[in-house]
This record gives C-alpha cells, structure tokens and sequence, in this order.
C-alpha cells in the first residue's frame, strides 16, 4: 500500500522503560518530515486514547521537546494495559477502532510495545486488512525484559541492563563494607524471561557482582538456593544473590507466592515482586546472620540518568525505522535488530519482522547460556549483553536535577 | 601539641556513603605530603583495625587510586560498627590502643563517621590526653543522615539526597504513566532525623516529586496517614509518599516495628527497613487500588554514579582539613562546615568544632521547616538542600560500567 495519504498515530503501550519515549521521539521526528503524512498524532495511554479519541497533534510541540524525550524516563503520552478480546468473540474495540481511524483518515499505525502490544497490533492489522480498509501498521519494539522473538534483543533492555550492573557493582561495595557475615538478596523484574537478571553478570565480569544468579529458564527450589548459598557463605561469610521476581518451582509457584498475596494486571499475569523479603527470610532463618531483601522495584525500569547511549540511540532509531517502513509501503511487521559484527565490533542493523511471528512469543535465555548448576551465565551472556550497555546517556541537569521533556498535549481527538 | 613528629592512622566508620572515600583521598593525599608525617597508615575497618593492628601503609599505594577513591563508593578500607566501652568502666580497649598507638609511634588519629564515631574519637581523644600521651585527634564528618551537630551540614548528604530527588523523579514519572489509580510509598533512610526523607521535596519542587513527606521529627499516626492520603487520593488518583524509615508514633513505635521483627546493632539501634510493606498494605486495604511499596535500601547511600560534585570535593576538603589542623597543633576537635551566601551564592567555609559538642548530639530537621500539617518540609529546606546537590560526579566508566578504585592494601600491622 505505497503511497498512502493520511494521518498516522503513536500510542505507547506496558511497562514504561528509560527509552520509551527516545522511541516516540523518533517516530515523531521523522513523521513530521513524511510528504505523506497529513497529520501526527500521540495518543494518550496507547489505544485507549484511541477509543477514546484523546490524541494529540504532535506538530504543535516545540521540536526541542523531542529532543528532551529521548531522555525522559517512562511514557510522555501515557501508556496502558488492555486487552483487546479475540476479533472473532467479540469485535466491538476493532469496529471502534476502524471508526476512529476513518473519521481521522488515519492511514498509519504505529504502536510501541512488548509481547501484549505486538499481540494486540498484529490483532488490529489484521482486521483492518480484513475491513478492507489501508492502513500500515508497524510495531516498535520496546521491553526491559528482552523477551521479544525475531529480535537480537529489544530498546529498553540495555538501560535496564545498565542499572542492573552499575548498582549492583555500588551494592558489592557496600555488601562489604563490615568485616561480618551478611546475605543479600536483590530481586530483578523479568517475569517469564531472565534477560535482565543475567545482566547481574556484567557487575560480576567487573570483579564485584553477585555470586549466584537464578533465572525463571531454570525451576527453582528454596532447598538448592540454601545449599548454593551455604558453599559461598562457608567460604567468605559474604552472598550476594540476583534473582528474578519471575523465578519459580517446578510446578509453577513463584517464590513471591510463599509470601504473599498476588494481584493479578488486565492480562491476568501476576504483579510480582515481594520475593526478595521470602528469600531473605529463608537465608535468615537457616544462617542466623544478617540478611538484606534489596528490590530494584521501577527504579530499574525508569532510571534514566545511567541509561545507556546504545540503547537511546537504538530506540529512536526504532521510530524513525517504523516511519520510513510504513511510508514506503511496508505493513504488519514490527521494527527488529539484526547484529552484526564488523572488525570485532559491535553493530546493529535495523529489520523488519512479522508481527505474527514476533506477537506472543516470548524469547528466553538460551539454556546453553546459563551454567550446568542453573545459578550463573555463561561468558557467552556477557559478550551478547556488554555491548548493549555501551555509551552515558543521561538527562540535561539543571539545579543538579534531571530536566525531562514536558509535552503541551494539544487535544486533537474531538471527544476531549 | 605543634610540631608532633610520628605516623598518623585514619579509620572509617558507621555505615557507608558514595564520599567516605573522597575523605580518606583527602586525608591520604595531604598527610603524605606533610614532613612531620613520618607513616601515613589506614586501619582496616576503622577501630578494630587499630586494636588487631592491622591497617595498610598507604604510602605503598598508586596515588592515581587516591583519584580514584574520590568516586567510589563505601569504604574502601573497611568499616565497622563498634562500641568502645566508657572508660570508667572498662578501659581495657583504650589501653590496647594507647599501646598500639606507642609501639608505632602513631601521633595523629583521624576518624570518619557519624554521630557514635565521633563519640568514639571524643572518648580516644579524652583517654590519651588524661594518659598524658601526645596524640592530636580530629574527627572527619561522614553521614547520609545529616545528623551531626555543630556542623552546617555532613559529607555524604548531598549525594544521598542527589540520589533521592533524582530517583523520585523518575518514579513520579513511571507512577503517572497508567490513567488508574495508584499509590507509592516509598522508604527512606534516616533513624532519628528526617534530613534525608525531605530531599523527596527537591524533586516536587521540579514539579515530580511526593505529595506527602514524613519525617520522624513528627510522630506518625496510621490515621492521620491515610487521611492525607485519602486527600488527595480523591483529587488525582495519583499519590506519592516519601517516609522516613525512622518515623515513628507519639509512642515511639517505629512503623516497621507494626510489621516485621526487628534485629538491633551494636549500639543498640533497631536495623529499619520494611515500614514501606507495612504502610503499602495499610494503603491497600484502605483504598484497594494499586499501591507500591518501595526501598531505597542500600541504594542511597552506596549511589556514587548519581554523587555530588559539591559533595564530593567538599568531602575531599574535610580530609585534607584535618590533617592540616592536626599538623598545626589541634586536637580534640571535628571538621565542620559554616555555610556563607556570597553574592547570592552558596560557599561553604571550613571550620572545627570541639568533639565533646558534636558526639552523639543529633541534629533534626529544625520544626519551622516542616509545615503546619507535619506531612511536607518547607521552602527553607529547599534553599538549604539545594546548594549541596549542585554538580554531576560519577565514577570513570570503562565498558560503560564503573570503574572503582582497587587499593593494594599492603599490610603495616605486624599482627598479620
């Protein structure tokens, strides 16, 4: 469908991450370079603001704006967790959808999520497809936990990753500080996947990081986590542990689960975390030193001034990438990175994946890379994972402060 | 006592910052230069290293890792938390470091703390002056807390509260993101005084910061907890509260105290940490909506890649500070700070203060500073705090992570 004339829409979609909106900056950037593109529109809280038509009109923001988000945490336009039922029970969101779009001549469709936003713009592709009616949908890919298929990894991860690594190498120093015993357990966000929990390698391959590292790829037992603990603490009488909210036994229980109670988000996965005071416990309990239950919590997801230039830049590269894409022609694919190695470097090229294959497939940590007594990475991790750390990125400081973007939002969508 | 010829030893104590080690560079840089310095040593884990004789020739190290320190956080040579018995008592330990400090001749102490430390060196000082044994001892401030007395303000604040605002800043950020109602709470340190908890308001004063902050100069009430909250609850949906770990009611019942055991250090004080799951689960049960209880845990006080200029080389001052005044002829006194507004602009000016005022008095937040409603610090706090968050430091990074200084700690104690 090359040549289409028309608006298109941005919507941002789960988790915020550090380079979110370096995505959004891209995307905005370049759209309004496009001939084609009549109008640019930022909805608010991803495609809720479409049902809602509450969009923005993103030409009436100050371009220098746009160079503020690629260093601003978290998602400027709102994001949102929802999920569109299957077309064929229950089309009424598609039908409103297709309605927005028509009213506004929407002809591009750009969404930037993880696995439940690429699943839920392979959805909207579709049925527009079916409709009948031309509009090319690209997906940007966007997860701190790494998880998407068809990509060497995805923008978000590797800021996440940073965070991980830096803070916990500052922990280690900390760790120890006093000629004492002491356990401390750090819990990391990756719910299925243990991307960014391996990351805790980085600060180890620097000489102070974590001594053990468990991944949800591996079924968790409290009793082999105390006996791995006890080798280490017999030694040094110092543990430090990085492990993943998302780690489980071999029947499904998360360690969260022996604590407390778990709510579960709009996509009926449980909102985890709590693990690290279970765990802490436990150690407690059976080495009656002193223990600390440390959670990275959002921090790790919207820590912005250790983000990594790699990742910015990659991000915004993502946007711009979907724009170009869609304006040539290209529909129902999502944005992907290929890596390339040139001279020993590190190079990521930009491609297109469908957005079938890429929506609802997580990608987990090859079992290859994670040792034979499932509590530490192999030096495969590192050479994949340093890379994408690579490069200071952090906001401008004014009063020693971070100074993030602060969009006007011009209501475009008539129902505001 | 001028003109004193012998070795000085410097010790670090209490719980770490991201500048104790810019004020041993200080103390290391400056007494190596002095000629009535004759050995400069470093005790492993401040007091204990003096009694088991074992501290490091710092003379043996590169000074480039003197560089380094400046931006690494903890304590490279060690801490520890112990209490020296009184002395009327039992002076056995006393004893033991006037023989220390005979048999190597050592003529200059230096010790780096807070509150119990400098209460520590008021009491070596005192026992070698009624020993009749020329030693001059000057105490070198260190506490995220902010605590000490007699003293503008403590090296290791402002990057602690440089942690703070930046950190809540980007959580503001992330906690708006979803258009659904949520609760933050979030756990700061700081037992007795709430200097650290009000740097939450640094960041609303950049528009993204708590609603509410609770220092534990207020006594706290669950009641009046949720009735603020509930405030502004209904307004916006949105809430963000910063607390102090040390918040406690007119009873002096610490808030962890209403959910969890609490283990106790060696002087005494409760170990805080996990009021933000008490107060979460209040929040919770109140409202049923979102809530996120979050730590800052060791976080704050270890963050150098997020320190402060100001703070660090104001730290680095400190050290250098003592020794000249200890070479100068003074003893029995801290280095202090005296802040100075020239032309509108902050400078802080060196000065000493004797040790008996500063040991173990605790400075709190002053109660004009705190609104009427006790629930949110004034626009005083933020001209004083301001100034000490000024300047980005981090530590060099080589692979995009920090690269922390590494002592080559060659052993000068003949006990090892």
């Amino acid at each position: 469908m090359k040549n289409l004339k028309g608006a298109c829409i941005f919507g941002q979609s789960g988790g915020p991450t550090s380079v979110i909106n370096a995505s959004a900056a891209g995307v905005f950037t370049q759209a309004l370079k496009e001939e084609y593109i009549t109008a640019v529109y930022g909805a608010a809280h991803g495609i809720k603001g479409i049902l809602d038509e509450d969009f923005y009109d993103m030409s009436k923001e100050d371009t220098k704006q746009f160079e503020l988000l690629k260093t601003t945490p978290s998602s400027a336009l709102g994001s949102v967790r929802y999920k569109l039922k299957n077309p064929d029970v229950d089309d009424t969101d598609y039908r409103r959808i297709l309605e927005v779009f028509k009213k506004y001549n929407i002809r591009y469709f750009f969404y930037n999520g993880g696995n439940d936003s690429m699943d839920t713009t392979n959805k909207i592709s579709k049925f527009l497809q079916k409709s009948g009616y031309e509009c090319n949908v690209i997906g940007v890919p966007k997860t701190i936990d790494n998880d998407l298929f068809g990509t060497d990894h995805c923008p978000g991860y590797g800021s996440a990753s940073r965070y991980v690594a830096t803070t916990l190498m500052e922990i280690y120093q900390d760790a120890y500080v006093y000629d004492t015993p002491m356990i401390t357990v750090v819990e990391i966000m990756g719910r299925n996947a243990g991307w960014l929990t391996a990351s805790a390698a980085l600060a180890s391959y620097k000489g102070s990081g974590p001594d053990l590292i468990y991944l949800p790829e591996v079924p968790f037992t409290i009793e082999k986590f105390l006996s791995d603990v006890r080798k280490i603490f017999k030694k040094t009488g110092k543990v430090i542990v990085a492990f993943s909210e998302g780690c489980k036994d071999a029947d499904g229980t998360y360690i969260a689960e022996m604590g407390a109670e778990l709510t579960k988000d709009a996509f009926g996965h449980a909102q985890l975390g709590g693990a690290a005071a279970v765990l802490a416990k436990k150690a407690k309990e059976e080495f009656g030193c002193k223990v600390r239950g440390i959670e990275f919590s959002l921090m790790q997801r919207c820590g912005a001034h250790i983000a990594s230039k790699t990742d910015v830049d990659e991000a915004f590269a993502t946007g711009q990438k979907a724009v170009k894409a869609a304006v040539s022609g290209i529909t129902d694919h999502m944005v992907a990175f290929e890596r390339e190695t040139v001279d020993g470097n590190y190079k990521c090229n930009l491609k297109l994946v469908n957005l079938s294959l890429s929506a609802n497939t997580e990608k987990t940590v090859p079992a290859e890379w994670i040792n034979e007594e499932g509590n530490f990475v192999t030096d495969e991790f590192i050479k994949y994972a340093l890379p994408l750390i690579q490069g200071d990125s952090h906001p401008p400081y004014v009063d020693g402060l971070p100074y993030f973007a602060k969009l006007k939002k011009v209501q475009a969508g008539k129902n505001k």
